[in-house]
């Protein structure tokens, strides 16, 4: 290879950064741009969904589908087949479809395993994403909202304006984001130039990548150069006490950074690498009016008529020829019939339901481990963090046990917002989970108040929480599956008729493309079982 | 001050960290929020505006005031005097008001000063934010947006999944800015972890330093441990070839990472600056439908009837009790007369019109430089960029003339798109200005298929281009001010009756906010005078 021609990235290295899974496409398309052929090397092929024409074509007709859990994953099944004629029936025992794809609004009612009701007093167009709140560019949700036609709108994953607060570290008032940036990236980039300029690198750096390597500190850090010793002295990147104005006003910087030894203290550095994640790093998206706008949209194109609401599956039958699934509804136990079964639910739930698949699913089922996570949303008859602190959205990140709390990527500018209060998961979110609604209140604004000051009391409407693990019918916010296992492969493979998706057969958990791609690829396998019977 | 109480940043630190100019009173309600009183350091007196209980309380009354020119300056001076009752007059002599502050959409049409007349044929929904595009969340124009009612948007100033290309370098294909990040912080991280755990810097780091940032510089740059030789060997962050999957499919990650060396000469790491800048940082926003919105509202906010449109000011002439502005409009020759001018044409023009100010006036007009930018809009039956490359927008980097590369921040998912081709400035723009509208579309379509494939070329339906420089009543994108110079302070202060004003008397040039607050200014200057008069 040419260093001259290809220095950076071949070819091929580009196409593998264009290269997206699930993008119909995507991949062959980027390739004829480049005028490359396909190779074998390229992605799995991307999925094809079912169409009535493969059954016209063929003299085979769709079969009938019952499909347990209406959440993403069940929905998409339902959608998918239903491209083809299926005769899908989706159970779902909550009163919404949507599963953990949960939007609060005025209104929602709830009880939790603990008996505690909450109805959600949010004004009009104030609403709480209580589980799935953000979706990567690259996703197959993404996809979803586009053939759905889900208007969507940036999600702030990442502002140089929130803040961060380490009382652990003893910081008695937050920083923003872009202010700790600002000390963290010149302090760095001031070591890193001084050891470079002192030889101390010579042994991996020609003479070249050291200039190179000078020069990017340089710009990086906003560092002084040799003759200042590659100091860091701070930089209008910190932000201003007042920004520059009319006239000759040039603003009053914040003015000189703390010590190097106060700024590696005070570990603000450690919340950098969250947007560098291929999962988190912005841009980030949400559907327009709430995340719930992908299950309500999955439902209509289904059809909702082939959804039973408040339908708690009690016992799944493989009958050879057929399944046999009972559900109760409204007091009463029925029964559907049908050629196969998609089973979404949760697989801890799911093994906790009778049925004849055999005792090696059910302890499969048992192997996946189940995390906590809660939210809290706090509803404001002013939006403070924007006119107050200029703070248009994103997240705050804290030691404290709220862990994140996310400003509003939506309703700028107008009356009323809503802030998360936390977003925590584990025991954090399992210590809020043990409290009353009106404790968690409590709680999260006495911590909330450390970093916004008392109108994050004084300005508070109402709130709403959610506890994943305290829910109904779901009992968790998400699982670690056992990869790589016996079990987790089992449940791969359908158990005669009954096959098995969700988040949790993915490598995507704790993300709806995971849910999404599981369905898919269950989909797949079920249609194609049917054309080859 | 006790170290372990205050470690990081002061409570009077923060108060800096969250202090805006112009916010009004946002300064003054955290240091409320903080139970902090205000003291001399705070920020320069928030804008008030003028009311007309100020006259009904005095006895005074409005006066008559004629403001040349139609820019966000001419009009935010109209519409802050005209809340006191103030009876204004503003001359502009394009076809629209806004100046610099323009969005093309279907139907616009213009002559430039070399005579190339274009009309945009840009479908319904797609517009082309010609001058402003973007709006850091601290400038006044944000507290603009919000009293007009103009409802704003995220504008994608960063995007992990954009690119870079820098052909001089010797790349052969663009690399996404993740792919770049990870790369770079990862080399940056091994090379200081080496330096650090040798003891290259011990001179300037203690121990405990020494740890904490050896365990940053792990999670900042992915990068192994000491056993590792804190070697960098890629990482996830830098994206996937496919993403993960259902069931098994852990995805198949991009690989290994090029050689340091490459790293370093591919020079990606320039742009990684720019979105740490305390004006193009991250949040940043735009008016939903256009960035006209603003003008628009302003100009009804301050009523149709005074704003005279195809207005060219010809004569300034202060008689010493009143000033006297000629103008030409509709081929006649007309006057206005008024107790006061604000004249907000840009310097260099201005210098132009006939006065009666002084020679000093016309001479310090004249010591402002000028500096040329352009853009081009290219609209595409598809938005391929977010179908086959999952770009949802933000802006590409490239050494190339085209600079930068904007992919639309509205309209995702919709049928078509408009990407702005270029945004260059200085010889750049010069270049593309040389040329007709129909080559520029050509130079810039060919460079762009470098880095987009042919799509680049086969998608494009129409192109709009804009060359500031040759835009008639402009005649350039922005000034450099010659602050600190005699002349500059002379603008500052009324030349009698006249008095000055736009972005090119601020610190803020080359943004809204710049011409927003000198506008402030000088109503609150002219206020004070017809107050105290
Ligand atoms: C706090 C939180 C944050 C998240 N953040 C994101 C994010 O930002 N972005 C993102 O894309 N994803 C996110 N996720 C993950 C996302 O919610 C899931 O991946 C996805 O919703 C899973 O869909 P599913 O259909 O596989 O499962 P579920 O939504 O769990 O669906 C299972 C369904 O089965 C039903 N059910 C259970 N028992 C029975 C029964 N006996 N009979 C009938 N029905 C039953 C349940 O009511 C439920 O509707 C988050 C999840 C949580 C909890
Ligand atoms: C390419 C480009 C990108 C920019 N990007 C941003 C950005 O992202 N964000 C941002 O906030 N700002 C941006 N700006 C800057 C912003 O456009 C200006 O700061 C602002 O619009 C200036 O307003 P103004 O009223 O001071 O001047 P102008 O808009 O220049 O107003 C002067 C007015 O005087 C009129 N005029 C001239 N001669 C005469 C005459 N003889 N008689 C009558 N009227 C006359 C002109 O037609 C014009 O309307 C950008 C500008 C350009 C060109």
């Amino acid at each position: 290879m040419n260093h001259h021609e290809q220095p950076w990235v071949s070819r091929r290295g580009f196409l593998r950064a264009v290269g997206v899974s699930g993008g119909a496409g995507a991949m062959l398309a980027t390739m004829g741009a480049l005028g490359l052929a396909p190779t074998a090397a390229a992605a799995a092929p991307p999925f094809r969904a079912p169409t009535r024409s493969d059954f016209s074509l063929t003299g085979r007709s769709g079969a009938r589908v019952v499909i347990l859990g209406g959440g993403v994953a069940g929905l998409a099944v339902a959608y998918e087949l239903g491209k083809a004629g299926y005769d899908c029936t989706v159970l779902e025992a909550r009163a919404r479809a949507g599963g953990r794809n949960l939007t609060i609004r005025g209104g929602s009612v709830e009880t939790d395993l603990d008996g505690h009701t909450q109805r959600a007093r949010f004004s009009d167009g104030v609403y709480l994403n209580a589980g799935p709140g953000r979706i990567a560019q690259w996703m197959v949700t993404m996809d979803y909202c586009r053939e759905l036609g889900v208007p969507v709108e940036v999600f702030t994953n990442a502002n140089a304006d929130a803040l961060i607060y380490n009382e652990s570290a003893g910081m008695s008032a937050p920083v923003r984001y872009r202010t700790a940036k600002a000390d963290v990236y010149g302090y760095v980039s001031e070591l890193l130039a001084k050891a470079t300029d002192q030889g101390a690198l010579d042994g991996r750096l020609t003479a070249t990548d050291k200039e190179r390597l000078l020069s990017f500190l340089q710009s990086f850090g906003a560092i002084g150069g040799r003759t200042a010793g590659w100091a860091y002295a701070g930089t209008t990147r910190r932000g201003f006490v007042s920004y520059p104005g009319a006239g000759n006003d040039a603003g009053e910087p914040l003015g000189a950074p703390p010590a190097l030894s106060d700024v590696f203290a005070s570990n603000v550095g450690r919340y950098f690498s969250f947007e560098l994640g291929y999962d988190q790093a912005m841009l980030m998206f949400q559907p327009v009016g709430g995340m719930d706008q992908i299950p309500m949209a999955l439902a209509r194109a289904v059809g909702h008529h082939r959804i039973r609401l408040g339908a708690e599956v009690t016992d799944v039958t493989d009958r050879g020829r057929e399944v046999e699934v009972t559900y109760r509804q409204g007091g009463r136990e029925r029964l559907v019939r049908a050629d196969y079964c998609v089973a979404t639910l949760p697989p801890h739930l799911m093994a906790r339901v009778p049925h004849n698949l055999g005792g090696d699913v059910t302890a499969a089922l048992r192997g996946f481990g189940i995390s906590a996570a809660g939210k809290i949303g706090l509803e404001y008859r002013s939006r403070w963090w924007e006119t107050d602190q200029r703070i248009y959205g994103g997240i705050t990140e804290t030691d404290l046990d709220l862990a994140h709390v996310w400003y509003p990527s939506y309703g700028y500018h107008g009356r009323r917002g809503l802030i998360v209060g936390y977003y925590n998961t584990g025991a954090n979110a399992r210590a809020y989970s043990a409290l009353t609604p009106a404790q968690r209140q409590e709680r999260a604004v006495t911590q909330g108040v450390k970093i916004h000051g008392p109108k994050y009391r004084s300005e508070l409407v109402t709130s709403y929480s959610q506890a994943w693990d305290r829910t109904r019918y779901l009992e968790g916010a998400w699982t670690s599956p056992p990869w790589g296992s016996a079990g987790y492969d089992l449940l791969l493979r359908p158990a005669g008729r009954v096959y098995f998706a969700g988040d949790w057969l993915s490598h995507e958990v704790a993300w709806q493309h995971g849910a999404f791609v599981s369905a898919r690829t269950v989909v797949t396998a079920l249609h194609e079982r049917v054309m080859a019977g």
